[in-house]
């Protein structure tokens, strides 16, 4: 019970309401409305809870819920990369290292520390707990952009080979996961929502 | 590895989507916007991870995090209610176990159980999980309305005795945090952002 440790957490919890403003470029279910950092990040940790049973190893739970739930704070500073952008490198950036610094920063020492080392661990994406987390990064977009009719990959003009590959990465978290997304992906070229040419 | 599950979670997965559609009274910090759901559980769920040091109890944080994160989800059906609503009850009526029982219930069984449960130990809060949770759920709304000078205070002319009622609740799930919460409270009439009569 350290009243100078809440002080800093207060106030951590106060800029980290930022996130909110944070504008994704994929939209909502059957929406076409952005989503934003926090309902994002949201999703993904109530996903991580409820598909955790299809993990290709046993992980520690509460690890990768602190790990999407803190993801994407360092974008309070240095912004959201759309994820095919071909210009500019879509995480792990010198900017975000430099946010990562800056927010985490305002908490306790350790405290600072240990979610620094969660969020760069989440970056690396080596880990068992990594490797499930991005799954979850990576499937919510998919089921969003199939709910509309393409989203993303219509309105920024991705084909199949940059959509497979983004995605493949769920394999290393989640078999299961995996097979239902490639069939999504599959489904997705023969109803038009996604092209095979760029 | 149960695909049959998976289809399940998937559909559970898309349903709770709605929630970032539903509007709190409460304004994100410092704005004149209003707060969603999915928001403000993920702001629960990072404050639950920062905090736990502060609980008057040793805490499951992994099921207070699940508390949070899910605690608002049957709004999709039954709506916010505002806690200083005089007419309606603010939580545990009949429309939001209807609503828990069908959209937890989309899920594989077990874990339709599971979280059915959760939100209930949550809403009865007798348990150390819930008290902790609701703490929480209390913090949240006192820091945004006193960066918002007043927020819903003022514009529903909630008064200092309301106000303390349903705050210190938070007592119950850390002495450290009330004794911050308590102080800000009278803090705020002195600013003359909470009124002592209605």
């Amino acid at each position: 019970m350290d009243s100078n440790n809440l002080i800093k957490q207060i106030d951590f919890i106060k800029e980290i309401d930022k996130i909110k403003y944070i504008q994704r470029k994929t939209k909502l279910f059957n929406s076409d409305r952005n989503e934003n950092d926090a309902e994002h990040s949201w999703h993904l940790a109530v996903m991580a809870i409820i598909l955790a049973e299809h993990s290709n190893r046993t992980i520690d739970i509460l690890k990768v819920i602190k790990m999407v739930l803190i993801h994407d704070i360092v974008e309070i500073d240095a912004g959201d990369i759309f994820i095919y952008d071909t210009q500019k490198k879509h995480s792990n950036t010198d900017e975000e290292r430099i946010a990562a610094n800056r927010i985490f920063g305002l908490l306790p020492k350790e405290q600072s520390e240990e979610l620094i080392a969660i969020w760069e661990e989440f970056e690396a994406g080596n880990t068992d707990e990594a490797k499930f987390a991005k799954s979850m990064d990576r499937l919510e977009p998919l089921l969003q952009n199939i709910s509309n009719h393409g989203g993303t990959w219509t309105e920024f003009g991705v084909n199949y080979d940059k959509v497979y590959e983004k995605k493949k990465v769920i394999k290393e978290g989640s078999d299961t996961i995996w097979n239902y997304a490639e069939s999504l992906i599959e489904e997705s070229v023969k109803k038009g929502i996604l092209n095979r040419n760029s």
